[in-house]
């Protein structure tokens, strides 16, 4: 089958690759129906993650079950299914807590860009539509295995209720999925800080009431000007920066919350900075699966429609292409079709 | 009047000062019952802070309202009162949000190991006791106005509740107060991080139900094999060193949470660590404001006496005895009597 693999900094390319087998009685493969890149594709493309052997590249998938392994009970073949980006066995300790990709034996799910894919663990990672989906819920669907998921962790994470003033950082697809998430926890104000017009305008159309274009201090400043100089009640961190953290961080009130969900990379936080704000903080790798079974309801009744962030669609050979047009930022996000 | 003033480090002295007076109509004059020492006054006394200036001593008040500003409505001359270490409004986004110690009029009331002290914001800083408390029941009303109010917001901030497994980081008076906190939390599972026995047996009169000696990498691997590998729904981290919050963070369960009210000293929490965790993060110093009524009650009624902590009673006369007791780790909390 065709997949993409990552060789170097900037080098993917599409090849031929083994199908995948069922290795262990608890795996499925699933023949992707749609697959995409992420922004965190690109800690590797640009060469932030060092690529130290040829990997197959992406993370993000939903398609139809082909073949199960002889334990796997919940989900059958032909279903189509929506997973996380780690695999988790729903049974331990922290999957029963709601925490599946801190799953005592989670395994990550790569080599996404492809036909098709092994997924360990199916019964704890899978989750099943009502009935195959039509073509245009495809993207939606899509976006729910990892931005869309990810946004509404940094909502939850943060503690969004009702009648709040949220701001979020970062305008790529995860930010955009936060605005969006933010909508749905009924926040009364949604602030979107982000400088690019295109991806404003998804913001807008997510539920973003308020535009900030202003950047670190400056952001900082602007969202006290708008709050009265206390802050906001909860900040959706959605890029991973030392920059993006503590803006993240003095935006919001004492009291409020930081959900933070965009990897770190090079942050650390000072821990009498973080005493003195009076903010709580949770981030972490989102718990798609916790979300899955909620959010699929959602696309399907028609409520969101987060696939809006795609606004590159592109066959997988032309995979190289999709990554290069979003590391130039020419793209918010790209979905590819075997 | 007779007053601490910390000349430098290690160099503490009772003095004349000039009495305290009136200076703004929201201010009351507190006539000092008992008094005693922080091991945050250590911070100062060991030169971590640096002394800039002979600067009065002490945070932790209670005492009867000898004179009020006119605008002062909720307190009167007469009245047993108890306040937090740092005065508030009580009016402002901070304050109504029960954030009082970020209150935006906040002011530090210092100078408290003396004969009296001008307490700022009387009306949104003070809570008086129903009645003239007995002689008895002051160490436990003292302590009400920083550790136990502390360690009560440990397990706030935290997120303690009933039947969960919680850590204390700490064998401090704050430490052995956050124990005391979790029990009437609910907490079924109690573990006092303590290596000293003076101070495990009072971890064990308030609560605790276990007590670990080890530290650091240590202690974490010995709280990871107490549960199952996962760790602890809550950690109460009150001591503030760089070593002590990574032993909570890493003592926690994956969704679980830290409080941290150790000021921090030194600490950098690294980000990816953080995120990967899924562990939350609140801390700050503790709105103690908010807890006072509800502390003092249970004070009232015998249900808790946190004085207990006080191991060692001096006049004010010999503060530097005192300080010196508790830098040389000879007593956990000394209480003094003008």
């Amino acid at each position: 089958m065709r997949g993409a693999v990552l060789y170097a900094p900037g080098d993917v390319r599409l090849e031929q690759r083994p199908a995948p087998e069922i290795i262990n009685p608890t795996d499925a493969i699933v023949k992707i129906a749609v697959s995409c890149v992420c922004g965190s594709d690109l800690w590797d493309y640009r060469g932030i993650n060092p690529v130290t052997e040829p990997t197959p590249a992406g993370h993000e998938y939903c398609g139809v079950v082909v073949e199960t392994g002889r334990e796997v009970a919940t989900v059958k073949p032909g279903q189509f299914v929506i997973g996380s980006f780690f695999a988790s066995d729903g049974t331990c300790p922290n999957c029963q807590a709601g925490f599946q990709t801190s799953c005592v034996h989670r395994e990550f799910v790569g080599g996404c860009q492809a036909e098709a894919v092994r997924v360990p663990l199916a019964d704890g990672t899978l989750v099943a539509t009502p009935e195959p989906p039509a073509d245009e819920l495809l993207p939606s669907l899509l976006a729910l295995s990892d931005v869309m998921g990810t946004g509404w962790w940094a909502a939850v994470a943060a503690e969004v209720k009702p009648g709040m003033t949220v701001a979020v950082v970062g305008d790529g697809a995860v930010g955009l999925c936060a605005v969006l998430a933010a909508r749905e926890f009924g926040a009364a104000r949604i602030i979107a800080m982000s400088r690019h017009e295109s991806r404003s305008k998804i913001a807008l159309a997510f539920g973003a009431t308020d535009i900030v274009t202003e950047r670190g201090d400056e952001g900082v400043a602007r969202i006290r000007e708008m709050t009265g100089g206390i802050g906001v009640d909860a900040v959706l961190e959605c890029v991973g920066t030392g920059e993006s953290m503590r803006q993240a961080l003095r935006s919001a009130r004492p009291g409020g919350n930081v959900g933070f969900v965009g990897v770190p990379h090079g942050v650390e936080i000072n821990g009498q900075e973080l005493f003195f704000s009076h903010v709580g903080l949770r981030g972490g790798p989102a718990p798609v699966r916790r979300f899955l079974p909620d959010l699929i309801g959602r696309v399907w009744d028609g409520r969101i429609d987060p696939g809006q962030v795609f606004d590159l669609v592109l066959p997988l050979d032309e995979v190289a292409v999709a990554y290069r047009a979003m590391d130039e930022r020419r793209a918010v996000k790209a979905l590819l079709r075997p």
